[in-house]
């Protein structure tokens, strides 16, 4: 495994992703893997600031701005973190990467696909993750759970029909890319979803 | 003329783009125009925040980042400022812009110019500057005037062979594009230069 192996965790919030990114981190490590655990937007200190600025709802930034602030971070990301941790053999775990922004950016406001590839391919130098974790549940079980924990993020402030459409991108992403996205049911138990998660993972490793 | 002027000034550091643009602004508003100077990097809130990111030595960032948050803060740049100024008929002077772009970060960072052409494209929504001034002038007296300002950037850092590279990659850029960049020699005194884009700016004025 001297390449490393890169492996995004994506679907809406509220879904458990940064829970299970732990627990895999924890399992991985036990079984004698060097880890890195990052997210987007960020992971570095360019990125980081990038997402500030992102966040900043006072700044009113449009569609296009937003969708190049995240590839922005996303190339700060990979150049300073990702490639050079899979260039080390480690295995990366990341909370959300490309597939977010083809299904915000692209579904979410409105921003053509095929655009949004060409970009997004223009960020990454055209690295893919290996496997890709889609976290999957009914808006409304998710919205429980949201507020349950209090969180709240502009997308969020959208409302129902918006998590509706965003969760139909995600699944219509992941029917287009079978071998390398998996769907797994977020709203059953976290030891559940680990689980599933862990025999793709130990499928991966094994190969 | 219901639509506005885009207008861009174009050119390495110390060549006067600045002076210039006082000086035709003045000038405009003698004759009843309205006008609006910017600049770019920045122009708007979230442009400028982006500027000071991207001029952050700290960082590091790499080409692609810095190429990314360029177009961000031309796109917010466009749509806060731009485009609302011109659809109130004013005539807009800009302080660099997309030629800036495929020059520094085409010839001087290696993105290929026509992955730089199509972002671009992105970013602006395919909007073009109605005539570009290109301030020229020989790198070595352009930097005796520099250093007699005091004035230091990231690019200049990089030495006289870099921004010998850099005006080829101008002067390519205006004899693929005649009729809408103009190179006027920056070695002559304030008066002429201002005398010949008056001249130029006549002509598209009587349009």
């Amino acid at each position: 495994m001297k390449q490393g192996l890169f492996i995004t965790f994506e679907g809406a919030d509220g879904t458990g992703k940064t829970t299970q990114i732990a627990k895999v981190a924890s399992w991985l490590r036990e079984q004698g893997y060097e880890v890195v655990c990052t997210r987007e937007p960020g992971g570095t200190k360019a990125a980081e600031r990038i997402r500030e600025l992102v966040l900043d709802a006072e700044l009113a930034i449009s569609h296009k701005t937003e969708t190049l602030l995240y590839l922005a971070a996303r190339a700060d990301h990979i150049t300073q973190l990702i490639r050079p941790a899979l260039q080390a053999g480690k295995i990366v775990l990341c909370d959300r990467f490309s597939d977010s922004t083809f299904v915000y950016q692209g579904s979410g406001r409105g921003v053509e696909l095929q655009t949004l590839k060409m970009l997004d391919d223009f960020a990454t130098s055209s690295l893919h993750p290996d496997l890709t974790i889609l976290l999957d549940g009914e808006p409304e079980e998710l919205a429980i759970r949201r507020n349950a924990r209090g969180v709240v993020d502009r997308f969020e402030l959208e409302g129902l029909a918006f998590q509706k459409k965003i969760r139909e991108a995600f699944l219509a992403l992941a029917a287009s890319e079978p071998t390398r996205i998996h769907v797994i049911d977020a709203l059953q138990s976290e030891e559940n979803i680990l689980d599933e998660i862990l025999t793709d993972l130990q499928r991966l490793l094994a190969k």
